[in-house]
């Protein structure tokens, strides 16, 4: 059924990463070949490539470049440093997202492995990379499984942001039960807001659910209350760019309005989002990092200045949605209530 | 202290009635002289002249124009005619907004009274459109008084769209308690939440604001509820484009999430409107006509395409804040609780 939306990474010619460049999207559907570290870290700061899921996949790809494709024997002390550094200037590209600092963690346990055991670290890196890539294809299945129970037949659900296709390895997080659903037959309707400033949601999660043959209703973010008073929104599904151990979720901004709506019309506010996203080291929403970004996210639009010049901005990326407000979280190891979440990641 | 606001209206040359293109700000202040009442309808239809308060004045000035400004003796049935006519087509412009039926309603009936009286029409309606603006800047300055005291010193508050000296004959509505408090020294801060699709809160209160002197911090629409959680908002100001006889009030789209965000956090919501904003021939909410605008404001921006063509969109402009989310209305005459509204018109 995906096989209609494009992979938003793979393998490139001559050992680069090839990323659909998302920034340019829906107008233009251009890839990039990334040779360097530095490419690949500009990439994913300038959201080229983005997801908390998909970002952890560029990531440890970042690390197979970082330490090079062809092996030439045992790896040393020298090799370590330089994955080391490698795991250090990717982690520091986001803050928020976990899954970034979960797969560059699994990197470079893998490579101290390789070179404590003698064994050639190219080699060991990829098969690492892969394996961090297939398990969150089937993340995204299970969750798409386990999430398509909780959406009736011909419902109309509510997203925010691109949890999807374009945001993972796989069939997307939040979209997954909503592409499984479709496959069955079951006829979803999906109502998406934009998600200023970015527009992640017109561009990205209208793009791909259109191109799969999901009817979609795009808005503009200020409309989620009054769409979801309407009466025919049947549950939210939304991704996480990091869970906390008492169950707070950080997702994309605009999250947490929505899940204040959802609450005052009695609508089910799923997460999705695989395992790797709950982080246990986090006790709650307020440890998490909320990454700021840049003023001009808000004050222009593609060169287009929507702002007079001098007026002061907040533009923080991710809110915070208390555990309360969210009525349970599919991951790929079972749907638990958010007060749960240890007993998924212990 | 608002001189260095620019008046959005007044009066042309050769009996023009010249407007503020509102659609080209903040980059260009160019002002416009309508010639006709095509031109004028056209103008109110495309937002270059709007704000519930101003197309009230503007729609009254267009019925002088449409009576032409030179008086020939006393009026008769036909003239009445060309009356009735103008107020038909303009108030067929914006169904939303009670104040423009309630001064093309007050011209039509001077009207009839000149013709009545056989007094002159031309100036019989020029001094009623004189007295509609008039008594909409004293309306703004009773709002700002009234509404100051409800405004912590050095407080930060929040607003949505333009409810400002942009919006009015005067210093705006939900603005209007924010001029008097900066002006008496109070330094208010104010949150503005850029309000997609026509960003009226980036483009124009920033600017009007920005130009006035009040500080201000620009959000997106998708920002609201993450900043009243962060616990400085003393108070929500917006306007209103109709409140009904039990107290619910439309307004800019955006409003209600906004609303139910405030409750949340225990924080007061106010609605500024003159009482002319107050229908009393509408029960409740559900009998406000909600104007839907085209879905091209939200698929692009300026030109630039946001969103993959043949896409969905649903695009109200205005939504419904239910009265028991309203702390309080404040009108030129009184601040009262939204139940209370009928007392205020009646």
């Amino acid at each position: 059924m995906l096989s209609t939306i494009p992979s938003p990474i793979g393998w490139g010619a001559d050992e680069t990463i090839r990323i659909l460049d998302q920034t340019l999207l829906p107008e233009e559907e251009r890839y990039l070949e990334l040779r360097t570290l530095e490419e690949l870290a500009e990439a994913i700061r300038s959201l080229r490539v983005r997801g908390a899921p998909l970002i952890g996949i560029a990531a440890a790809m970042g690390v197979v470049l970082a330490a090079g494709r062809r092996g030439s024997g045992a790896a040393g002390q020298q090799d370590l440093t330089k994955v080391r550094e490698a795991c250090s200037r990717l982690g520091a590209t986001r803050p928020t997202a976990v899954n970034l600092r979960w797969a560059l963690d699994r990197m470079a346990r893998r490579a101290e492995a390789a070179v404590g055991q003698g064994h050639e670290l190219p080699a060991a890196l990829l098969e690492e990379a892969t394996a961090i890539w297939d398990e969150d294809r089937r993340m995204c299945d299970r969750i798409g499984e386990l999430g398509a129970p909780l959406i009736p037949r011909r419902a109309t659900v509510c997203t925010v942001c691109n949890a999807g296709a374009l945001a993972t390895g796989g069939i997307g997080t939040a979209l997954a039960p909503v592409y499984v659903q479709h496959r069955a037959g079951g006829e979803p309707h999906v109502i998406v807001p934009e998600t200023r400033p970015l527009l992640q949601g017109s561009r990205l999660t209208a793009w791909e659910l259109q191109r799969a043959g999901v009817p979609v209703t795009l808005i503009a973010d200020s409309m989620v209350a009054s769409r979801l008073r309407l009466g025919d929104v049947r549950a939210v599904f939304v991704g996480a760019d990091r869970i906390a151990r008492n169950g707070d979720v950080a997702n994309k901004i605009g999250t947490y309005g929505l899940a204040l709506a959802a609450r005052a019309h009695q609508i089910p506010f799923y997460v999705a989002a695989p395992s790797s996203t709950i982080d246990l080291a986090t006790p709650n929403g307020a440890a998490i990092p909320i990454e700021e970004r840049s003023p001009e996210e808000i004050m222009a639009w593609r060169g287009q200045r929507s702002a007079p010049s001098g007026v002061g901005v907040w533009n923080p990326a991710f809110d915070v949605t208390p555990a309360e407000l969210v009525t349970a979280i599919v991951t790929d190891r079972g749907v638990v209530a958010p007060k749960d979440v240890v007993r998924i990641n212990d």
